[in-house]
């Protein structure tokens, strides 16, 4: 209990600027892809700013490590802290849990549960997608043969991939552009699921609510 | 009570109009980018009607409110009227809500509720297609390096995109063209989600009818 | 009471009949499409059987209509039956039924609901798959510019189109090729909806079976 | 009794033996098809334990049928074995059933429902991807005009079409390559299928914990 308590103390606390960290490392990492011709300046900045938030996603894991009292049994059971401290494209998620956690505190009605699956599937889309944008763009704009040259085809290419349509007009050619490809394509398979698996909830329980305005007796049958 | 009576008064007049209003909007739409060569007079006319649509919904929005008496916050709650307010591709929904009013005051016996999702979200889905192809017609049409030359390559291009295909032969190429074909990949999305969803909950009622008719105490094994 | 079984018992009659009628209409056109190089009067036999194939689906749906003594209003109800009979290409489906007809007869233990709603899924893709490979490469072969030219890319193209992956290799040019293709992607979404909604019905009863084999006062949450 | 005893047994003592086979089998495959230059004798060795792994499934097979002391209805009610045994392309299924014995026998505390199925169906499209990738490579890396000329590009094209994006840009030319693609395909769909089921059951799930726990009276509103 003790433990759990400082953990939750802890991550009250470090929400906020965990969530700024992330709005800070997309806008950092878009201004060093998308402005080649800046100063070097800028782009050391940029970095500087990259490596920062890295830091503090670092220093956030440690701390809720060590506050957990487990060895290694820790990593697994948080592994998608442990997949965010690790895949920087997927830091944009922070703000998504910022964002409910906000929600949360601010004792506003919550949205029904499909509403808030779906906004919140939308919103990790939205940013996972726009930063899957940036580093393909990073990774093609310069190939040989690349059909992906400026960022509004990555945008487009990015698009047809989430929404499983995959015109293939433009597509990364390099490994690494690849890699992150897939990546892009289980969010899409899974932005689907959430779709797909928010509308057949709410489809049942609309229909279980119109079996209960039915008199009882054949109250139960639709949901069972 | 007093301001519900009185929007439900003003919603029942104005539906039938709204809906003659929204398909004069996409006939008139149609005429203008499918018939280029008639004379000047004619598409003056259409752009006419175009902008009274426009401006009839615009009307009801306003009506609606300040019947509502409220700030703001009207926005945010009817966010699907201030979407189509703005967004003229999805004012054809206007009739297939239409359509809904109409059954349900008719008395008729209404479809199962999956029948209904499936229905609505077809018809839906063929209006928003239908404009969709359209406005990507009248922006690619004569972009240099164009695939979708003719509206049937549109056509043929949006139920490809629609039903989450893809094939890629004929793709927007203007940046407008892309935006439009972004929200109907939405759609699209929206369509597998709505199709998928409605089935499982189909299946689940199907299912848990035949459990209701065995003999109790198998009750609930069937899914054996 | 009287009408209904009437009409029982002729379609009792007329099942298998009407069953080996659609394989003998598929098999015709099979021969018709891919075999281009026999005799004149093997193609006239084709012919003579597809149309006798449609004559006995039009003398079962006129004497259903009779025996229903109802008006234009059976054309509505039975609106499966007056596509089938309008469509050519739907026409196998009458086997898939056919099959449901005898498994039910024979009085065998049936499969459980999710795997009978994926058999006849699966049955009827790859019927409906077959004649719409067979229409498309019908369309196709001699057109200038087809990229389908032979049955086996009219039948690779479909089974992309049925999965709605849709890679864009081959996609038919021409518009009656592409009017049948929409049919097929619409397959395709009903398809994904069939296998999808299926799994996730199955998966429903399992948890709900779990939850009854644990202490009763948990037991009826995971269905509710 | 005596004979599910006996093939339980059975089934104890070879379930590792038969994972050790596929993995085996799989290993012995990806070096025959992705190391060429290796000297004749390695190739050799690699065909000898494909072979004698097709032998190990064989024997169970044979093992199995004789302990159930039935006929021909044995292929059909096993006819997943029954695949395994023909198709060697989906033996490390094997693999993922190991897997789950394993975690079984160890009497690990298990996943919810939801998250089992979505790992066994990432563990098992992982492999069948893999191994699809391999025979798509072998058949395709020789052919005239093939597209798929590295495993890398095998890899990329198997992720498209698991995830039914499906670019386009590489695809299989070769008749016995695109066969083994619609199976992947298949594959696609049925991993679509089970993570959307398992989002929608686990959307549902959630949705009655959170009926539960409200006071009575309002038990049944939250899909309002």
């Amino acid at each position: 209990m003790d433990v759990n308590a400082r953990t939750a103390r802890w991550e009250d606390h470090v929400e906020l600027p965990l969530a700024a960290a992330s709005t800070l490392y997309l806008a950092a990492y878009a201004v060093h892809v998308l402005a080649p011709g800046l100063p070097e300046i800028w782009h050391d900045i940029c970095l500087g700013t990259l490596y920062a938030a890295w830091a503090a996603f670092a220093v956030d894991y440690a701390v809720r490590w060590r506050f957990s009292g487990r060895g290694p049994g820790f990593v697994r059971s948080h592994w998608l802290d442990t997949l965010v401290l690790v895949l920087p494209l997927l830091r944009p998620l922070r703000i998504v849990k910022a964002y409910e956690t906000m929600e949360r505190r601010h004792g506003r009605p919550l949205l029904p549960l499909y509403a808030r699956v779906v906004t919140y599937a939308g919103m990790a889309t939205a940013l996972l997608g726009f930063s899957g944008a940036l580093a393909v763009y990073q990774q093609e704009r310069y190939a040989p043969g690349a059909s992906i040259r400026t960022f509004g085809d990555s945008l487009w290419w990015t698009c047809a991939t989430l929404a499983t349509v995959g015109y293939g007009d433009v597509v990364p050619v390099t490994t690494k552009g690849r890699v992150i490809a897939v990546g892009m394509m289980a969010c899409g398979l899974a932005l689907l699921g959430a779709v797909t698996g928010s509308f057949s909830s709410w489809l049942l329980q609309v229909f279980s609510r119109q079996g209960d305005e039915r008199p009882p007796g054949s109250g139960n049958a639709p949901g069972a």
